[in-house]
């Protein structure tokens, strides 16, 4: 997408170009993310009458058959898509991804008596889960990147595997700086929780390397105000007494559906219709080929602009969800967010706490969307390099 | 609306019948609880597309200027509305009405060195607020309604008030048992927590009697994952070490729009459309109105059916949210419930504690849905008794 034709469909009301179908901008945003326009049409027709209830799918009660099947088929999808063996639980809790950051420790971190708990600290997220955790327990931190401003994620090393530690914390992919785990460290006997918010379903991973997987919905999965907690059913059970009810995984477990009281119904069915939509589109190997692809059009133009785009993270802990770079002229950096924005590409400001430029290219986008992002670099570089 | 009629328009493909436009039925859900269709309407557009924005509500950032503005209108109206006084925060919480259970003990129980804190026992939610407050502290029951299965509230008396406790919790409204207390208690210096759930902006109350009010959004704010927290600023800053960042008041209050982190976006919008609802509606007299008028019509036909229908609710404590009755005939039960599915009427069934029919008719419910179940039962008696 070059300048001028986007310039020349601009609606006149916003000033902003609408690249896709139905008024709809290419949306980089970090999360809350974008949905695929099948998926957000027939939640929009759900919103009136679900299932021909005579009711939206908001409105209905979720005790009701129809809404306990959702949870069913979510959680038959999920284990389908991501090969989840039989004794790991699908648990639904509320508050997203950083909810987790309390409930881990809650639920986890007395499992041994030194109630003692390991985490990698790799960035923003990561460093807010150990604050947190060291409200109920002894943390330690094996490895972190903090001198390199986190621009990479430490080597792992089995010294690391401390045999009183209850389990080893890590955050797969870091959404602010844009980097995530090559490879996930085969911890043995320790379990391996990992905050998968903002990958899941993005690539494959071997699920039995991990004791516990969470993820807040707002991502890849469904509208935020929910978490997906996959647990290996020997690890629930050891929640520390103050434990509020609807934190412990073993109130969640005691119901099949994980009720333990109104879920946030909207992401609850919105989930449903993305597993259904993921796997459609091929499942996960489709979903990794894509990001793949999408990360690599625009670390292409990154890389080859000779300087004038400067990447942030170390090429071999790039994420593909997070493509994370500034303009090496400060001076230039709110123009680009702004014209790319007038352009119909939307929310790629950089996390506060880093700056720049990050585009997020979750599931949802298409490879258009990257493809613009990329010819939109080209064309701010051939005007201000 | 007698049988024939509806009969006649049931849908061929659900055997429902639709007796609102848009194939809506009257919802009598305990909660979620139906919206109004244009509310609902409303939020269906801006699924796709939010204020030209080219990305729907979901998809947008919670830091957006957009969405701000969203939490400041609802901030606004709401202390229109219930004329909360200038001292009063409002902060938005997840996980509905369930996760204060955890959150007003781990905020408020160390207030005072005794850390003690006054529950009385209401009902089923009452209760699992008590058991819940119990972890955090020593909990005091001055009160209850247990020996006469919670058809009443019990009467107030100022010995309750012990001047070592922390605070006094009630919960305003029973949804389960149909009861409320018709007038709130003058607690003086002690600090009286409201569960205003079930009934929140249906009938006008001084919020200076309360020290906190708190309500899970899915009756009468907005669709589930959402609770509203309204709370004197003096309370704010007692919270126990082991809170959870995410659910310690003093974190929420630190920002100025209470996000803490990605909030539950659809929840929050759909709290300013309803707010906006209301006072277009003509705010809390007219739903206050409007409330007992509906709960009158139900109750009308119950209390000259001579003894067909049996109320559960002793009638000086009666909910104007949730009416509670049963068919004297167990026999008769489960026709009541289908019958009335059939004819549009949905979601009679009581809930498993208590049985029997409730008819939870929350602001969204118009006066023809009250009126539609009273013709019901008339002509359901007339069949049957």
């Amino acid at each position: 997408m070059s300048s001028p034709p986007t310039a020349a469909r601009r609606a006149a009301t916003t000033g902003k170009a609408y690249p896709l179908p139905g008024h709809r901008v290419y949306n980089f945003g970090a999360g809350p993310a974008a949905f695929p326009l099948a998926v957000m049409e027939q939640a929009r027709e759900a919103m009136v009458d679900f299932a021909g209830l005579g009711a939206g799918i908001l409105e209905i009660s979720h005790r009701s058959r129809e809404f306990l099947a959702l949870i069913e088929e979510s959680d038959a999808l999920l284990r389908e898509l991501m090969d989840i063996p039989q004794d790991y639980r699908m648990l639904l809790a509320h508050g997203g991804g950083q909810l987790q950051f309390s409930m881990v420790p809650f639920n986890l971190i007395a499992r041994k008596p030194a109630r003692k708990a390991l985490y990698v600290d790799t960035g923003v997220f990561a460093s807010r889960a150990i604050e947190i955790a060291a409200r109920y327990g002894y943390v330690h931190v094996p490895a972190h990147s903090r001198e390199n401003n986190y621009d990479r994620i430490p080597a792992f090393h089995p010294d690391w595997l401390e045999p009183d530690a209850s389990y080893l914390h890590i955050t797969t992919n870091n959404t602010v700086m844009g980097t995530r785990w090559a490879t996930i460290p085969d911890c043995g006997a320790l379990p391996l929780v990992g905050d998968m918010t903002s990958e899941i379903l993005s690539r494959a991973i071997d699920v039995r390397r991990f004791g516990l997987i969470y993820a807040g919905a707002q991502k890849n999965l469904a509208p935020p105000g929910l978490a997906v907690v996959i647990i290996r059913s020997d690890l629930i059970g050891h929640a520390l007494p103050e434990t509020p009810r609807l934190m412990n995984y073993g109130e969640l477990a005691k119901d099949p559906h994980s009720l333990a009281n109104t879920p946030t119904s909207l992401s609850v069915y919105m989930m449903r219709l993305m597993l259904g939509w993921v796997k459609e589109q091929g499942g996960v190997p489709a979903m990794e080929r894509r990001a793949a692809e999408r990360a690599r059009l625009v670390y292409d133009e990154v890389d080859r602009s000779g300087g004038f785009y400067r990447p942030y993270a170390r090429p071999e802990h790039r994420s593909t969800m997070n493509v994370t770079f500034t303009v090496s002229d400060p001076g230039l950096l709110e123009r680009f967010v702004d014209e790319a924005d007038q352009a119909g590409l939307y929310a790629l400001k950089g996390h506060y706490a880093r700056g720049g430029i990050r585009a997020s290219m979750y599931n949802a986008m298409p490879t258009e969307g990257a493809k613009a992002l990329a010819d939109f670099m080209v064309e701010f570089q051939r005007r201000n390099g």
